[in-house]
């Protein structure tokens, strides 16, 4: 994919990260960082976005993403409308595109889309009219890129020398847009040692992920980590994995304190949330001192406020 | 119906096009006018009504209404709240009116309602308190009056003397708010030549749309247009129509590029979405060089604008 | 229940009215006072709360709470965000306290929670980081304090003098929050005559409040009252009470003008909303000359105004 941009350098759209040049991503993760406060004190607020318009357009339910994206919008000054399509127009049977077209000409800037289906950011991207900007928030198994460079900006935050480090993503891979996106940003920032973690049949097809670590055992995968990723488990994924039961997947493939202590002293801990907890992590890993998990999320509404910055302040003041 | 007006001489509530008086709507239309900005421009945005509230009351699902509004009454800095009746107080067993009275008590300045039963915002207009505005997001079969508006409006961007036109009316008459509407409106505008074309079983009651020329083939309908306004056809209907599935329906009804050709060269097509593409209309249509179906969209928003300053202007600045 | 104050004195949550000092429940009837306008004329807003977050976290469906709370957090200038829970995170089983977490991370300021299960606001205001604060809209029977400090500001603009008072509460006392909320906080102003009315199924605990006179028959328990509060009845709680329908619960319990003539000649009559009309109030009582049950929808903004002044106004301006 190639990744669209205005004259004056721009990018346009965030379908995905994967091809995304490293000065870009850096450059997006520098503002992120400068929008960061620490917990208690307040959010930066600008009125940089006054006059434009975002809609949320999940027909996935989120609601930690999309209120991180309603947050971002609006401490920017913009207006921001949800519509949950599912509810909607699709019930009148009304296509994606008529949606967007609508959105397009009641002069919506942004549409952040979430969807379970394939290739609906990308195809709105590329039917929109050029003045509008499509920011993915999560595209079925394929992409999550705001995610992919939260959790860059948060491996960042505590690692920064990318090149030195080694990554652990753990769990269902194979259904994995969080995966998939972590891989991407971080092959792009030159992480030499990057390995997948996954019951064989959660593995991804052999050509995608490439060049990195497979493990099927999660003592082999975190050895010597400095970060561990961990991912959400869906109940019936575990039932094909022959783990039938939350037990029996926590068993083996469960984040104890015992796992985790096979990883370096000062690896991180992450996790895309929702957990479950004692299912794929322990809760004295989540809320331990090695978990960045709610670092993540603080981070998530910088990333956003970067991301809508970066593709919508070409606009200029009204 | 007799309309309401203040003692500075703004309409007070728009529950329907019926009986308006030409001049108010042709102020309403100078005004959206105004307010029209080409895709890709901002829209205008202003704070005439910061410190005014404006309520959504939707009992039936529609997000580009809903949408619409919210976004008009935004711009123009007053604060919206959504409420979707039939999923919270309705479910309590709640009257509408004491929903009503609600809102007004919570300093509500202007209640837009969307329902499915006739007479619900007439009813609540009769009710309310006296500097409450009431204004209509589509009643039932009845009336769908900012529809009305941005059809008028559209109509007029494109073919400014109403006195030299014909309209044909196209689709499932008989249920359609939008239909009624835009014989209100374009009959008040002394629009000579109204048709409304329908099959037998979806013509409306032959004490409605007096005036109107009848068609029950699409051919003699749309025949030298200046303008074809499409409607959306339900499911349920082509059945009682012995149309009973959408082929069969298309085969019929459908506007295709060979049926608009025997309008006039330069007719334009409209109509109010979703549409079923494929059942009522072709794509090349929707899509085609004719089509100002999107620019219906884009003058929704500045109509809805118009009407919010027209009933709420009166309260001047907080 | 203690409850935490911060260093400048002010009130950090806010989960129910049992031991709130009375100082403290009068300033923030006089904050709210000073808030109240009349109806049609503009309810005052500020930018106070400009640069923080509110949050309303609603599991159970309640339009007017919610709308209540949202426009008053709109009308101090805060950003607002609305979550149905059991429409989004927790159909993921997703936990509570993460979602908290979450909101916490996102630089929410205070948290606005509905929730049927008993405890949930002070088990979050538990966990949650020193910056933040809990507003409870409704904790299962047991509290409901934005609604007993409405209802007090209710009788205080009409009975100035609260140590004078006879109240009756009547209806389902034994499943109702709004009754818990309305007793600590008379009994702290100092009503000295605080009746509790109610078939006996429905009478609270002999353990709970302590101090009020219970009767079984309304016309006992409103002779002389300055002040009725009726209760909503759920229909199900009608059949346990052995008046099996509307009718007959009406018969019983319903205050007609007939059963409000035994109560002082200046009464005031109140009702939390929604109403049932006709089984546990008479329209012509609801609506009569002696209702305030408007005026207790409008008090609500205003109070919720002065708990989110109260609970927010140390952060200062951005």
């Amino acid at each position: 994919m190639t990744h669209p941009f205005r004259a004056d350098g721009s990018l346009r759209h965030l379908i995905t990260l994967e091809g995304l040049p490293r000065p870009i991503i850096e450059r997006l993760l520098d503002q992120a960082q400068s929008l960061v406060r620490p917990l208690g004190e307040r959010p930066p607020v600008s009125d940089l976005l006054a006059g434009c318009t975002v809609a949320n357009l999940f027909t996935e339910p989120s609601t930690r993403t999309r209120v991180s994206f309603e947050l971002a919008a609006k401490r920017l000054g913009a207006d921001v409308v949800n519509l949950e399509v599912q509810l909607s127009s699709r019930v009148k049977g009304e296509s994606m595109l008529d949606t967007v077209y609508t959105l397009e000409s009641l002069h919506v800037d942004a549409l952040v889309i979430r969807d379970a289906e394939t290739g609906v950011p990308g195809t709105v991207a590329a039917h929109v009219a050029p003045h509008v900007s499509i920011l993915s928030a999560g595209e079925s198994h394929v992409a999550h890129p705001t995610q992919g460079l939260l959790d860059a900006l948060t491996v960042r935050q505590h690692k920064p020398r990318f090149e030195a480090l080694s990554i652990a993503i753990v769990g269902d891979i194979r259904h994995s847009r969080v995966a998939r996106s972590a891989f991407h940003v971080f092959r792009t920032l030159g992480v030499p040692d990057l390995r997948i973690v996954a019951p064989p049949a959660l593995m991804p097809e052999p050509t995608e992920f490439s060049g990195c670590a497979r493990h099927t055992t999660l003592e082999a995968g975190v050895r010597d980590a400095d970060v561990v990723m961990m991912l959400r488990i869906q109940k019936e994924r575990m039932a094909e994995v022959e783990l039938p039961d939350a037990d029996r997947y926590y068993a083996s493939y469960g984040l104890t304190p015992e796992r985790l202590a096979l990883a370096r002293p000062d690896a991180i801990v992450m996790h895309p949330q929702p957990m479950n907890r004692g299912i794929e992590i322990a809760s004295e890993v989540a809320d331990g001192p090695r978990s960045v998990i709610r670092d993540q999320v603080r981070n998530g509404v910088a990333v956003r406020m970067a991301v809508l910055r970066e593709v919508l302040a070409w606009r200029g003041a009204p």
